[in-house]
């Protein structure tokens, strides 16, 4: 019986003492300051006398009668039926204990890139998926298990990848991570470890990625870029950057054990030189072949052909970030660079943008040297994301429910991309669409000098949009140019149409006084 | 219509080139080599003619034509409902590219301490709070959010932990991670930066704990211990270790910063000196008083009252590792070290023994001074835990799930401890169990110089269980202690008498020679 209860009460903390005045004051003292310090907020339950005296080891009419005590007081509240509670006015909780509002109001129109519309989740198929998942894991999928993460979603993975994006994975060369970014640190702490000074990166990119990399201990260098996309060609014989490399990486003080460190005298032909001559050592390089991001083209068939060759005949590494490889709109998507030598290329991937960044779900997919080096960086703190979120995407994926989803969204964000081109070319016909063939997001060229100025105008309009001048690597060499980086899948559908007509408005016009942003309305 | 075929289909990436032999072959070939390498594993469900058709821009016919070639040679299978699959048996796949089986085969009998039973995880319950949490999570949850977790789940551990631990918690200061070694990852990442050269840590603990905070740039420490816990009065004024203090951390060449660095000349009574006086240098101390890992014994009062004042005086921190704080058996928990001083002490809690590892979930409760620091440290990384599962564990907490869970598998862990004493009282008079008023696992004293032999023997009959050795801190000035760990709540409740029972056969009888393990029965 006594078992019976306890299993129905809550849990409560107290400091009983009994200082002379007896077991009763005592407890009554301890939850009177208990509540009143805020520690008990109000509305709280408290477990039933029953249940509190056999956790404390007292009788039951010790603790009745502190309740009772402190209803009389103000402090508690007894009901029928809803048993004892802190009583709602009683508190005045200091001001740092109250929770803040759920977040900050944001913008009234969104067009940052790099969020899916959250709205497009399948909840209910997330949830059936979860119910089978966990109706068939065995218990011991719950343990602390593997570091990849689970073998039933590295399998289906390995799979999926194949199918769809033309990877050759094997899951036994998977490991699954909580993104993009978390794949990034590991592979950059593993370089690093290898003696890796620096990694080669494209001329636009996420800062957050290159600030990732050279905490690992590497600098980032950028490679020039070009209509054809990033100009792997300009990757040099000891990994360096060739003769149009100018300036240092970004963090050139830091303790370099660049490899090679030659003149690395590549036969460039690409922008003005510096005075650096291209010593810059990567014996890696970052990627997004499939869809650049931001600039949205897909790297060149002959470029793909020169980085792998680079990577053959130097012993370099590819690392593959392919954040959106599902979304093509006019023809199938670019496969996986990875599926031209899995030897040398670590293909990323993740669902932040086919299902959402919450989920913090990822993979990489490594070849075999690299495979237990990675693992073991990812073992040391054994922060494998939640085995049900890996159980239930497993279940997502060979249900076919992951197939039916990306299809579905794919259409509604090929809708959006139409309705945003035609809306420019009635609208904004001085503004040029690019990168549109894919993705969530497109880049909109801008008359030049304007870029601060339409950011500006639409901040002041309540429209969140970024320019490209934060994506540009500080060492491109590419001559700045005047964009807007537009993320159209972020809006939910219903908010899409105001946000579109809200971008239409921001956009120089023609005839309008360039750099003047315009009047709110 | 095509929009509607569109979605119904599944993804599958060929490249098609027209060699001059037309489509229909380049097709065809595609797809022979992509099931002959095993990129397409048999049984993969290939899309519609229709569907694969729409994704590469020709014709339907060209892709009905291929198929049934591919069906001819035997590759493919056709049949009515069942769409067109790659043939079960038309592929030798490479070695590599089988998935392994599910994990190697564990122990006969488990008892190595750290998990809890799985098989109790509340699966119902959690599929149920699972779907009320989604159901009621506004979209933007779905994004990538506040770097220290879901505002839901931060203010329902809040009411919690006040309420069930005695801490002092503002959802403002509480960050979510996965697990007490990322929380500890992050504290020493802060830590490090702020200067802080060595960590005090017991005298046992996790060796993967030592070695994170060590690769974050910190020395460890052992302080003494004796049957009152941890010797928290012979942290000296300048954060070093007392007199008694011996050698050099084991990470002693490490670039030490260490602060003060004098002579360390606190009153220290205890072991033996030995030449480095005292400098360690430790300005934070990693404690487990609820609950001493593995030893078992909470902290006493004095010494709680001891590490509060070393911090106060000489600006210290307290890293608080509650564990198994729920788990106490004999009486209510002994409450959280942090309410006695939340601005000195960090409090660190999982679901890892409440529920299970698998979820990786985790917090810290932080002073003020500490919280933006850890949240830019783990903001850097993005790697939140997954949102899903942190709005179906605020959920469980609110509606009271969590607290009948804890108290359901409380009441049954209780049973095994004293099932564990009785076995021990009739069937292994030698052996005397201490640390078993709480938590999952007890320590059980073994006749001296049996320890390693006791492990082994018990390894020969199935029988997984730690000695204690492997938990001591190699800087320890404890007298070594001839022990098991035993986890008695890993095993499922089936496996329990089992695994009691091998546990029994395995430790030393009376008149039976020591050193010498038996054999399997």
């Amino acid at each position: 019986m006594a078992e019976y209860w306890a299993t129905l009460g809550v849990d409560l903390h107290v400091d009983v003492t009994d200082t002379g005045s007896g077991l009763r004051k005592g407890l009554t003292d301890a939850l009177r300051e208990a509540v009143r310090g805020g520690r008990l907020a109000p509305g709280t339950r408290l477990p039933s006398s029953r249940s509190l005296a056999a956790d404390l080891g007292i009788a039951r009419n010790t603790v009745a009668d502190a309740y009772a005590d402190l209803v009389a007081e103000g402090w508690l509240t007894a009901r029928q039926g809803s048993g004892t509670r802190v009583a709602e006015r009683a508190v005045v909780a200091p001001a740092s204990a109250s929770p803040s509002p759920r977040s900050a109001q944001g913008p009234a129109y969104d067009l940052v890139p790099g969020t899916p519309d959250l709205a497009s989740f399948p909840r209910a198929e997330w949830l059936k998926a979860s119910r089978r998942a966990l109706a068939a894991a065995p218990h011991d999928a719950l343990g602390y298990g593997d570091p990849r993460g689970r073998v039933e979603l590295r399998t289906a993975l390995a799979a999926y990848l194949a199918r769809a994006r033309g990877v050759r994975a094997d899951p036994e060369r998977i490991v699954i991570c909580s993104g993009f970014a978390h794949g990034l640190m590991l592979l950059g702490a593993v370089l690093e470890e290898r003696g890796v000074g620096a990694l080669a990166v494209e001329s636009y990119g996420l800062d957050a990625h290159w600030g990732l990399v050279e905490r690992a201990g590497l600098r980032t260098v950028a490679l020039p870029f070009d209509e054809l996309g990033t100009r792997t060609d300009e990757l040099t014989e000891d990994g360096g950057r060739g003769s149009g490399a100018t300036g240092e990486g970004r963090n050139g003080a830091g303790g370099g054990d660049s490899a090679g460190g030659g003149d690395g005298a590549g036969g460039g032909d690409g922008a003005e030189g510096g005075d650096d001559g291209g010593s810059s050592g990567a014996r890696a390089v970052l990627l997004t072949p499939a869809h650049q991001f931001p600039m949205g083209v897909p790297l060149h068939p002959d470029r793909r052909a020169a980085v792998v060759d680079w990577a053959r005949r130097t012993g370099g590494l590819i690392l593959e970030d392919d954040y959106d490889g599902e979304f093509r709109y006019d023809r199938q998507p670019v496969g996986a660079l990875q599926g031209l030598d899995p030897d040398r290329v670590v293909y990323l991937g993740t669902t932040s943008k086919s299902l959402a960044p919450g989920l913090r779900l990822g993979w990489l997919v490594l070849p075999p040297d690299l495979a237990s080096a990675v693992t073991a960086a990812k073992g040391r703190v054994d922060w494998s994301c939640g085995v049900l979120d890996q159980l239930t995407l497993a279940e997502l994926i060979t249900s076919g429910a992951y197939d039916r989803h990306v299809r579905a969204v794919r259409l509604r964000y090929r809708r959006r991309r139409d309705q945003l081109v035609s809306a420019l070319a009635s609208r904004a016909p001085l503004v040029t669409a690019t990168g549109i063939a894919a993705g969530l997001h497109a880049v909109l060229q801008l008359p030049p000098g304007t870029e601060q100025s339409v950011v500006r105008g639409a901040a002041w309009q309540g429209l969140a949009v970024h320019g490209l001048t934060r994506y540009r690597h500080p060492t491109s060499l590419a001559p700045p140019l005047d964009a807007l980086v537009v993320g159209y899948g972020t809006p939910s559908d219903s908010a899409w149409p105001g946000t579109l007509d809200a971008l239409c408005r921001v956009l120089p016009q023609l005839g309008q006084q360039l750099g003047q942003p315009q009047e709110a309305p």
